[in-house]
């Protein structure tokens, strides 16, 4: 016990893997991205309350529902935390940088004795100071140029790889042996000031910070006669997490189904196999068919939902959960063990971005102890019987309810 | 943060201390062990649900009602850390082992200088291999006259007793100076391998693992003509946790009446007086009347509705509340001034098991605040005004609504 406080009931992954034990039971967690909303101003009704979603409605029926924060109230998650959250972990100890995030979102399979950074191609002006950190938003085929011209830079024996994301956007890898993080940022966050000078936040990450700051001369060296891109901008340097896999703390053997690169390095993250998705959530239920019989957890992100929340655009929000919802009867003849429903943060339509508000949960298995709950809805879920609760108290829950866990304590 | 927890707002202990004050109400813990159910798959209801029940309900209808985690969602208690919970104690920080959980259940009163663990007898073969990890379930006659026979051997100043406690079952307690309790277990927990040599698991705990080695050796050479019970198993080496009591804590003149001896133990661990009980709940009842004016905190424990859901007995379940129904009246005829219903865990007879779902709580004062429950179950006290919480915050609440907590800070 810290000094005045309680530990919430939940217990450590220490004492998890001395209960966790192998089952036959499948389990199958469906991430909604962004699924919950909030009222649309004419109708009164959310993106959820608005949607048609028979299939949805019947498995709230035979659940155990709430709603969950991911990181707790008022807190709006990012897409890491939020997932990370799902998957069983603390979401504020096991913190993932901007820079492996970005990296992940390449499939980049990050390796321990790597760092990475998220990097803005931008204008500067004679003088050095930014006129545009997104250097007019150049096409993805010129970042990718740019990149490839980057690439080759090699400093006292670090390897370094830059990467294309997206119009301005690009990661940084180093890689060698003595790298630390703990460096500051050379993007500003605003024009009208010059790119800043890396610094160490610790003695044993100085020679990064040498290193780091020796990449951007030499690549403001090579950009210097680009029209607009004639400089970068560099932020979030990160390592991989230290953290214990789902196959060690749950001796599950799980598999993920992502459309979208971010969530599968995720998923790898905590030790998933990444399978097949094709491009849709049909797709990806096909894959979950083909795949069942091989492992005994599925993740499966749907991504429409958030992107659409957002674009602000409620009633396309509103579609983007009928066409999950018609998609389900795929996935309900497997009839898992124990199936969860439900998102990694809100994303409301009239927001158009994440939120901190709370997110629908349903939980369904034989031993589950239905509550009454007849829709999944943020108002609906709110009398479930699990109440409002941590988003990292789901696991342990779905691992309960497949018989994957022993008592705890004589 | 601990590592992989979570850290709710609850005042700890130490200020707790300076808080609690004595005044003259009577408080009340009855528990209903294992009272928690699930729907009986033909009629849709609980045990509670099923049961006539007038007046749990009548006293539901006066009372502050909620759901309680003991541990946390999905964990499935055992009886020590359901019980540590109810009394106030994280059940995770107070962790209490096999061997003490054992020894407790003999009614035998452990000393801090004493290391219990839980024994069988078992066969073994001629090459040492365990055929049978029971003995064949010998009689508990044969038992007491086998740990006779081991009860008088000493080591090296260690004085050794060697207890029944039925069938093949018994418990192992050293005495001495320098003893440890961090080994590993000679019961390698199945058929077909040979019993493990007892190892320590920190430096100082050697010498205890010599000692227990020794004990294993000699008790063997003892055994070794018996047709069935030729060599013992070990496991769960564990001392008695240090803990502030409930006189400490809270200021209390507890005392506890419980017909089962390991839940006398528990009691005795958290500082209960132990009073007569009888052999069922009338006479415990009985009991709390004559000894009401000496004690300020009592704790009954009504063990049946746990019996009943572990022999996966329905019907037998629903009687056994209603038993329990059938005795209240004897209490609330007392009219204490804090009277608090709840269990330690969940026993479900469709799961014929101790389960991780959450048990139906109420409290009953002049000053609770009711919450318009109208019936003592699991789906009617998930409407109640504790929604679903943690069991370790019960007693803060009870010692609030028994005026014996000041104010928190200025």
């Amino acid at each position: 016990m810290l000094p005045g406080k309680m530990v919430k009931t939940m217990i450590g992954f220490e004492h998890m893997k001395t209960i966790s034990r192998v089952s036959a039971s499948k389990m199958v967690l469906l991430v909604i991205d962004g699924v919950g909303g909030l009222p649309h101003p004419e109708t009164g009704k959310t993106e959820l309350e608005t949607a048609r979603k028979a299939n949805l409605n019947r498995i709230a029926r035979e659940s155990l529902c709430g709603l969950i924060d991911p990181i707790g109230p008022g807190i709006t998650p990012g897409s890491a935390p939020g997932h990370l959250a799902l998957f069983g972990y603390d979401p504020v100890r096991y913190n993932v940088g901007r820079g492996v995030v970005e990296a992940l979102g390449i499939d980049w399979d990050l390796k321990p004795d790597e760092i990475a950074a998220r990097g803005n191609f931008c204008t500067v002006a004679d003088n050095g100071i930014i006129i545009d950190r997104r250097a007019g938003r150049i096409s993805t085929d010129m970042n990718t140029e740019l990149c490839r011209l980057l690439d080759d830079i090699t400093i006292d024996g670090t390897e370094i790889s830059v990467r294309p994301v997206k119009e301005h956007r690009f990661v940084l890898i180093l890689r060698g042996e003595d790298l630390f993080p703990e460096l500051t940022d050379s993007d500003p966050q605003q024009a009208g000031l010059a790119p800043r000078t890396i610094e160490a936040l610790s003695p044993q990450a100085e020679r990064t910070a040498e290193i780091a700051n020796e990449f951007v001369s030499q690549a403001s060296s090579r950009l210097q006669h680009e029209p607009s891109a004639n400089m970068l901008l560099l932020r979030g340097f990160s390592r991989r997490p230290t953290m214990p896999s789902l196959p060690e703390i749950y001796k599950l053997k799980p598999a993920a189904i992502a459309t979208y690169p971010m969530y599968r390095g995720l998923a790898r993250l905590v030790g998933m196999q990444v399978l097949p998705s094709g491009e849709s959530i049909t797709e990806q239920l096909d894959s979950l068919r083909r795949y069942y019989a091989d492992y005994d957890f599925f993740f499966i992100h749907f991504k429409s939902t958030d992107a659409r929340g957002e674009d602000g655009d409620f009633r396309a929000k509103v579609q983007a959960i009928e066409d999950f919802d018609d998609a389900l009867p795929s996935l309900l003849s497997l009839d898992p063990e124990v199936l969860v429903i439900t998102g990694d943060h809100s994303t409301p339509a009239t927001l158009a971005g994440h939120s901190w508000h709370p997110v629908p949960f349903m939980l369904r298995s034989r031993w589950c102890r239905p509550d009454g709950v007849t829709e999944f809805s943020e108002r609906a879920c709110l009398a479930g019987g699990m109440g409002r609760f941590p988003a990292a108290e789901i696991m342990p829950l779905a691992m309960a309810n497949a018989f994957k866990l022993d008592k705890f304590g004589a």
